[in-house]
């Protein structure tokens, strides 16, 4: 039996590691880059390269960013009285895409899960706390709604409240756009739980 | 609304140039790239360049290959009477898999399809007559069964029965472990025209 050339199952073992992605997919992606052209190709090796290399940390909120302070963190029309607390940066830009929000985030690199023996050490929850000089009136911890999101806003609330902090946590309810039909128990019990009173 | 540092950008860009993959999956990889080591990542680009630059066409079968010749053409032990002829290499490779067939391939590059443009001249149809010198006995074509795959078989097919080399095509039927309830009616059809009598 044949094999491939070893620099196409080479190729398709770096797609793989980049996760969620089978055999078969990263093939795919092997044999797309043999389709390009040499530029092109060389110009995604740059890119790879560069991600890694010219992407940092922001200082500040711990975001991904190519500037020692991300642009949010040093933009000064921003309202640095509200600090929203995410598990990652892509959290933050989905925040963002809502024009809503005007003030500062904070990245905590994960969420706390004994299962997978994380605890509050290995998220930036230290560097979280040194923020809250007295500046900062309310922390809105905008974790995913799962289990180890919620033990990680329960965990924060019980260390921000007493400093005097307002913390509060985004909502549960149903999706704009959802069917009842198919939502799941806990989501329509938060969703009964948290009615308002229409006009 | 601040964006993602340009670098995750064009990364996430070059993901989505490999086809299939959609603005959020590509995302998802530019921060997986993030999260390996660098020599980890310069050795994905290292793969990258590797893989377009000393991978080309077999001069023979036209399948990709690192050396001039590919190891099945250049196998003497293969059986140099019969020619499988497929649409691309992973089709090749796909036959290899079976272990059954030991004859020598032939890649076209694509099927003839009049709706992209896509005419016999566009494949590798001229080296594969040029293939034809009296030591080939059969042409097994195992193109997909497509409209494509099919309007490409028989045209293959009406070109070479003249020259007095015997044309095959893989059989239609039930995909083994399939289940009649789901199976599309064009397949069935053949399944049951191509029926063999049991002992």
């Amino acid at each position: 039996m044949a094999d491939y050339p070893e620099q196409i199952e080479r190729l398709s073992d770096m797609f793989r590691r980049l996760g969620g992605i089978g055999k078969k997919t990263a093939m795919r992606h092997a044999f797309s880059v043999l389709d390009m052209n040499e530029e092109e190709v060389r110009d995604f090796a740059q890119a790879l390269i560069a991600a890694k290399t010219e992407v940092c940390f922001c200082k500040v909120c711990k975001g991904i960013s190519s500037t020692e302070v991300c642009p949010i963190c040093s933009d000064e029309g921003r309202d640095r009285s509200t600090i929203c607390v995410v598990e990652d940066y892509r959290a933050a830009m989905a925040v963002e895409k809502v024009r809503e929000y005007r003030g500062l985030y904070h990245v905590l690199h994960g969420v706390i899960s004994p299962m997978k023996g994380i605890g509050p050490d290995k998220l930036t929850v230290k560097e979280l706390l040194s923020r809250l000089d007295g500046t900062v009136k309310e922390v809105i911890i905008a974790t995913d709604p799962t289990p180890e999101g919620e033990t990680t806003a329960m965990y924060l609330s019980r260390l921000i409240s007493p400093l005097g902090v307002k913390v509060s946590r985004i909502a549960n309810g149903m999706p704009v756009g959802g069917d009842l039909e198919y939502a799941d128990e806990i989501t329509l019990r938060r969703a009964i739980e948290g009615r308002y009173n229409l006009e």
